[in-house]
């Protein structure tokens, strides 16, 4: 590894001239008018797979932006595959007038380059080509067996990349996924996310009368959908902030002490991110920190509620209807499938007669875990330390990435996300940009990574 | 009154021959281009006054439509004096296309005449026209003082006659107020209302963090807006509906016995009402009944709540904040300023710390109420008697009639509804008709009224 450091130390600079390149091609692919951009892209990350020494690259059509492969399988049975998982497309630039410069001129100021798509996640996949073209260069091989999956829609959905793994189950069977397009917990924090959260996203509909009425001649009579529905939702979470859905926590893998530990050493300055959101006081379920409850335990949200009068002034209608869109992220082993039962049971359960309600299941999905004392994490903590020249820390992800899911789901394989970004580079805003020791380091990291990945015994 | 009655008999017909031409102007008071016609109305208004012998008739210009005055003070100043109040103005008609008959061609159909305003409210207007007429042929004078006030904005908010009525006051002083502007409480019962709900409407808004957040980054760890504003909502009202604001009762004025007593006695058809409502179970306060809920004690309703997402599919979205319009129904003796403080009081005081919460005074206005044992009520009981042949019922709406309020606070006189339309005449919607023997029999009745009312000792 000393000559592939070297080499990757040498070419520091080179490798981010390389960068710019791949910057300077506006794949946004939320728009028409790029749609021939996000193409040229794809055939750009096609030749450079190509270049860096990656075998049977392919270009595949979707029905929307196409997906790029590339593999390098010589490693042999007894060496990890690894299936590298990245996005060459990128968001779009409005409002324009705010970038300082233009958004696909990659401009170097100071540590950062910025240009859209250079944290978000050109920069990060160019970190995995180079990592791979510096082994390959040094010793025309690759210490493991690497798949190479590059999508033209991510910022867009992913819409047709389910299908494609689904289609191509043997193609892109592995042992771990890994993806590199998140951000590290923070300024000169390496980072590894182990974890992330499930969701079941419900909708509960509230009747009361089959009409709308007037508050007056009715107001007393009949139940109202509005106080129902809030009756209802004040039933699901406890002042405390503990979610009263019967055996909604039943399968709930709790936190270890080692992650509670890592948790305790994150640098989390709580009354910064109190005084950053404007609030007196935050909530959640007793007993956890916020940075638990906020990724490592499940929780319930409103997402949205309507009903009755909107408008400016006073309207006097009892409503015939209201409205409510309720989620509830789910730690790893819960079933979203068993909690969005469980949930309509218990609203049903607390409904009053008086009103009827229907609860519907709009969206749902598994969390993920990969135990952090699992020979992948393992393997990228020793890999980190040595790009960075510290310790990672481990975070859990209190979203989903759906993408994930579908590995998970499909695949069957772990995913360790690897971010090389930060939280304030400004990834779908005006002048995006990515730390440049970030990137040399990731790219150092990563380089380590395989090798490290190399040791572990199947 | 013998010869009167049968002046009104005898002339049945031609009073409903001359309502047409009431009917026949098509003034719609919210159209623009009805403007020329609603003024064509105020001038067949203040000549069918002079015609029927009010004196001083005048066409009072308002920034909008005109109101129409006359007077007839003749009987004494130991005699009461009335005011009676009405509309000439009509709602607009459309859906046109739903009407079986063109809505300003007044048109009889077994015993209904319909038009758009027949019921709503230039029959009932033209029945206290037709009983003055009659008083004023047979003996040439009237039993008591009579002022007339007929406002053309009624449809469209009553917008210029709260400041007519306080510029006004000496003209318009007076010993009770009467309106004929309601429906009676079913066919061939007659009715009195002697009650109305006051009102306070409050807005809330809860503001959470400082903007939206992702529900996955951020949900278990700052309290949401939606879900606050569920479990201030749920603690307003309990599961019984009773209203658990602090003081909340504390001035209500209870039903009394001989009030309890008339409730029960209305002809009300619950089932029949549930089935209507489309409801498995009518809900309300604890210990009255439905009609005693829906008019005679205090309710609180929410009449709209938003926040967050509300499109179609599943935001994350963890909301900045949440808003809910909640208004109160008041029973005489509640006042609105003092509700208004404890609601505000109330919901700081439950408010969680975790969210900033602002409350708004939107709307107030008190209950009215004659008591039923009054004399203008007793009064208005032997009118009916003699104007349908039966005792009537006395009722007391659940709503508030902004006019009887200013009535209430600017003139300080009672209100006596008496209502001679029918609750399916269609007031607002295409076919709008009105009853002609309940118009027969009302101006049968108000003619009796006003010679009841000479009864009484002031």
């Amino acid at each position: 590894m000393e000559k592939i450091e070297k080499h990757i130390n040498d070419n520091r600079n080179n490798f981010i001239e390389e960068l710019k390149k791949f910057l300077e091609i506006p794949s946004i692919s939320t728009n028409p008018e790029n749609k021939g951009d996000v193409k040229k892209c794809a055939e750009y990350v096609k030749d450079e797979l190509k270049n860096i020494g990656l075998e049977n690259v392919k270009v595949y059509e979707t029905p929307g932006h196409p997906i790029v492969y590339g593999e390098w399988l010589k490693a042999g049975k007894d060496k990890p595959t690894v299936l590298v998982y990245g996005h060459y497309d990128v968001q779009p630039v409005d409002p324009i007038e705010l970038w300082t410069d233009p958004p696909f001129q990659p401009t170097i100021k100071g540590e950062n380059i910025y240009a859209r798509g250079s944290a978000d996640d050109k920069g990060q996949v160019f970190i995995h080509m180079k990592s791979i073209q510096s082994h390959m260069l040094i010793n025309k091989s690759l210490p493991i067996n690497i798949k190479f999956l590059i999508e033209g829609e991510e910022e867009i959905g992913s819409v047709n990349l389910d299908k494609f793994i689904d289609d191509n189950k043997e193609l892109l069977k592995c042992d771990y996924v890994v993806v590199s397009d998140t951000a590290m917990f923070d300024h000169d924090v390496p980072s590894i996310c182990y974890g992330l959260r499930g969701l079941a996203y419900m909708q509960v509909e509230v009747t009361g009368p089959n009409r709308d009425l007037h508050s007056g001649s009715f107001g007393g009579a009949v139940n109202n959908p509005i106080n129902a529905l809030a009756h209802i939702i004040s039933k699901l979470k406890d002042d405390k902030g503990k979610i009263l859905i019967d055996g909604f926590y039943d399968d709930v893998l709790n936190l270890t002490k080692k992650e509670r530990e890592e948790y305790a050493r994150l640098p989390f300055d709580e009354k910064k991110y109190m005084k950053g959101l404007e609030t007196d006081e935050l909530f959640g379920e007793e007993g956890y920190t916020t940075l638990e409850r906020a990724s490592g335990r499940p929780t319930l949200d409103c997402n949205g509620i309507w009903g009755g009068f909107q408008g400016d002034g006073a309207k006097t209608v009892l409503p015939s209807k209201a409205f409510a869109k309720i989620s509830m992220r789910l730690v790893p082993n819960q079933e979203p499938e068993k909690i969005e039962k469980l949930f309509t049971e218990y609203v049903k359960k607390i409904s009053p007669k008086s009103v009827k309600v229907e609860v519907k299941s709009l969206h749902g999905g598994k969390g993920a875990i990969t135990p952090i004392d699992s020979p992948g994490v393992n393997a990228a903590v020793e890999a980190l330390k040595k790009g960075f020249g510290k310790s990672p820390v481990f975070v859990r992800e209190g979203g989903s990435i759906p993408v994930v899911n579908t590995f998970q789901t499909l695949l069957k394989s772990p995913t360790i996300l690897l971010g090389f970004g930060l939280p304030d580079e400004n990834a779908h805003s005006p002048d995006e940009h990515l730390n440049l020791n970030n990137f040399h380091r990731g790219i150092l990291s990563i380089a380590h990574y395989f090798n490290e990945l190399s040791k572990i015994k199947l």
